[in-house]
C-alpha cells in the first residue's frame, strides 16, 4: 500500500476514518500561485472562504497578499471575522431584519462590504448602519449570464448604484458580475467564449455607470476556472477565487490554456477511507458515502489509482471496483478518494487533517462548516 | 402567504433561514404509527437514528417503546449514549484499532451490538472486549442482495456465527439483513418482490444456522419503506426504520400498499428558506443551495405549492420558478421545501427548530450532525 499510494499510510495510523487530508505544502504553493497571477497583472486577490471556511487558511491566504475575504454567507464572515480576518466582502444579498442586525454589529468589528439589487434592501441596509452608527461597503451585482443574483445590464443598476451613494451610511464600493456556471466549463476555448460574454455585460455596466457620472472603484469577480482567463483580460479589478486552495477532481479536469501544458494548482485536498467489508474479489465497501463525500458534483475519484472505480452505495457506504483482477485490499486498509466537489465536501467535515510530506501535523478546525445563515 | 402555506410564516419571523423545521405533533404520529405497526404484530422497533442524530428525538422513540436504537456509526452511538440511549445496535462494521477501542469503552456505558462480516474483525473484537472486561453483542450480516457489507448466505455466515460463540467476550446476538436500495422503490409490487427475494435469502440463512446447531435470538432489518410488507411476512423479529420520523419527498412518493389508501405516515420536516433576489417574474433565488439541502435523492419539491419548482443554483443558492403567471414573492419572503432525501438533508443541520401547530417551540440539536468516524 505505502508505495503505491504515494503518501505513508503508517504514518495515518493515528487518524480515523473518514477523515479530509489537507496537504499543507501543496495548499501554500496554489496560494503563491494565484496571488502571483493577481500581483502580476495588477490586480487584487480577495479569495473566496466559503470553499474552504477555515480561519487558518484564510490567514494564509492574508498573509500571501489578499486584501480581504469573500464569505458567502454572513455566518462565515461572523467566523472569518472572529478569526482575524479585517476586511470581508459578503457575495451574496443579506436580507431581512435579523441578518442585517448581525451584519451592523460584525460592522463593527471589520471592514464589511455587501452586494445588492433590491432597493427595498438598500434602504433597510441604509437605515440600519445609519442607527447603528456604521458604515456598510456596497457592491451592486450585475447578473453577467448566470440568472441567479444581480440586476442585468442596464440603467436599473446604476439607479440602485446612486440609491447607495444618497445614503450617508453606505459606500459605493463598485460592481460584482460572477459566474459560477462557467467556473468549470472543461474546455479552454469554451470557458474563454463564456467569460468573454460575460465580461461584455459588465463592461456595458461599467459604460453606464460612467455616464451616470458614478465612480466605480473596484470590479470585482472572477473564479479558480476562470483566473488565467481573467489576469489576461484585465476588465476586473478584484478577483474571487475559492476553490484553488483546495481543488477537486472537477476542476483538475479543466484545461487552463489554449495549448496542452502542466496544471498550475496541484490537489491538496483528499478523503481517507477505510475497508469495512469486501464482498468480493473485484469490491471493496469503503466507509465513505453521501454523508462524507458531496454527490453534487459527481463522483469521487481514486487518487493516484485510475484502474479503481468509486461508486456510492448509501449515506455512510462507498464500493470500490476493479474492472480487471483482484482488489489488493483487506478489511481496516486505508484509500484516499478525491472529491468531486470541494465546497460541498468540505461542509461536511468538522476539521481538515493538515500534513506535511505525507506526515500529519494535527488538525485545523473548519469553523465556518454549515454557517449558511 | 400566510395562507397558501398552511403555517403561519408570521410566527417564524424570529427564526432565521436556511432553517430545518421540524412538526412535533407529526412526528409523534409518525413514532406511534410505526411503533403500533410493530407491537400489533409481536416486532420489536430498534429505529435508526442515521435518520435523525438526535437524541431528542431518540428518546421519544423510546418512550414509545423501542427496545432500543440503531446508529449506522460509531460517533453517532457515542452521542446517543451520551443522550441516554442504553441499548445500541451499530449497523455497519466497526474496523479498525482506533474505534474497536473507542466501542469497548462504549460498551462500558451502555448495551452495545455490532455486526460482522469478517474472521479478523471478529478476532480483535473479542480480545478487545476480552481486555477490556465487557460484552459485546454481535449480529452476523448477511448480504441479502444489496452486495454491500455481509456474507451470502451460505457457510462462511454459520462459521463466523461460531467463531463469535466461541469467544467470551462476544454474544452472538443474531442476524442482520438490510437491504437499503429496495426501501425507495415507488411501486408496491415491485418493492414487495424485492423484500420477498431478500427474505428469502435471510431465510435460507436461517435455515443454515439452525442446521449448524445455532439458535438465533434476533433477526434484524427493514426499513421505512418495507415496514408494511416486512410486518405482514413476519420473519425479522427487530426492525430498525428510520426515515418515519422525518419522511422526505422521495418516501412521500412510495405507494404504501397495493391498493390506493392514506399515506400512513406524514412529513414533518421542512426547511424554511427566504428570498434573496427577484431577477424576473417567473424567477425568485432562494437562500437555499447544495449546502443546506441535500441533491444526492433528486430535487427538494416546494411544499403545498405544486405550480412552483425548486432547481439547484450552487452552493447556498436555489431558483424557484413558475411555468405560468407571475411569482408572488418579494425579497424577503418564506417558502417551505421538503427534503428530497432527509438523512443527507439532516446531517447539514445543526438544529432541528421545532413547532407545534406552526409555532416554534425551540431548537433540538442535531448532536451527531457529521458524526461519519
Amino acid at each position: 500500500m505505502t508505495e503505491r499510494h504515494g503518501v505513508d499510510m503508517k504514518a495515518y495510523e493515528s487518524v480515523d476514518t473518514p477523515a479530509l487530508l489537507l496537504d499543507l505544502d501543496q495548499v501554500e504553493r496554489n496560494i503563491r500561485t494565484l496571488q502571483s497571477a493577481a500581483t502580476l497583472t495588477g490586480m487584487k486577490l480577495r479569495p473566496h472562504a466559503k470553499a474552504h471556511k477555515c480561519p487558518h487558511l484564510g490567514r494564509l491566504q492574508m498573509a500571501a497578499g489578499a486584501v480581504g475575504l469573500c464569505c458567502s454567507k454572513l455566518g462565515e464572515a461572523e467566523v472569518m471575522a472572529a478569526g482575524g480576518i479585517a476586511d470581508i466582502l459578503i457575495t451574496t444579498p443579506v436580507i431581512g431584519a435579523l441578518k442585517i442586525a448581525r451584519l451592523v454589529a460584525l460592522a463593527r468589528k471589520a471592514t464589511i462590504s455587501v452586494v445588492v439589487d433590491d432597493e427595498q434592501n438598500i434602504a433597510e441596509l441604509a437605515l440600519a448602519a445609519r442607527t447603528a452608527g456604521v458604515t456598510l461597503r456596497a457592491f451592486v451585482e450585475v447578473d453577467v449570464g448566470q440568472g441567479r443574483c444581480g440586476v442585468p445590464p442596464g440603467p436599473r443598476a446604476a439607479e440602485l448604484a446612486h440609491q447607495v451613494v444618497r445614503s450617508d451610511a453606505l459606500t459605493f464600493a463598485g460592481l460584482q458580475g460572477y459566474h459560477g456556471a462557467i467556473q468549470q466549463a472543461i474546455g479552454f476555448t469554451e470557458r474563454k467564449a463564456a467569460v468573454l460574454a460575460a465580461m461584455a455585460r459588465l463592461e456595458t455596466s461599467l459604460k453606464d455607470f460612467r455616464r451616470a457620472g458614478l465612480e466605480v472603484p473596484v470590479i470585482t469577480g472572477g473564479g479558480t476556472g476562470t483566473f488565467p482567463i481573467d489576469v489576461e483580460l484585465g476588465l476586473l479589478t478584484e478577483l474571487q477565487p475559492g476553490s484553488y486552495v483546495t481543488m477537486d477532481a472537477n476542476y483538475d479536469r479543466v484545461q487552463w490554456r489554449a495549448e496542452p501544458g502542466p496544471t498550475p494548482l496541484g490537489c491538496p485536498l483528499s478523503i481517507l477511507a477505510s475497508v469495512v467489508s469486501r464482498p468480493s474479489r473485484q469490491r471493496a465497501i469503503l466507509d465513505v458515502g453521501w454523508k462524507s463525500a458531496s454527490s453534487d458534483g459527481g463522483l469521487p475519484q481514486v487518487k493516484d489509482r485510475p484502474e479503481l472505480r468509486f461508486e456510492f452505495a448509501g449515506d455512510e457506504h462507498g464500493a470500490l471496483t476493479i474492472a480487471t483482477g483482484e482488489l489488493d485490499l483487506l478489511c481496516g486498509d486505508r484509500i484516499e478518494l478525491i472529491a468531486s466537489h470541494c465546497d460541498t465536501t468540505v461542509n461536511l467535515y468538522d476539521s481538515f487533517v493538515i500534513h506535511r510530506e505525507g506526515r500529519p501535523q494535527g488538525s485545523w478546525p473548519i469553523a465556518a462548516r454549515g454557517k449558511s445563515q
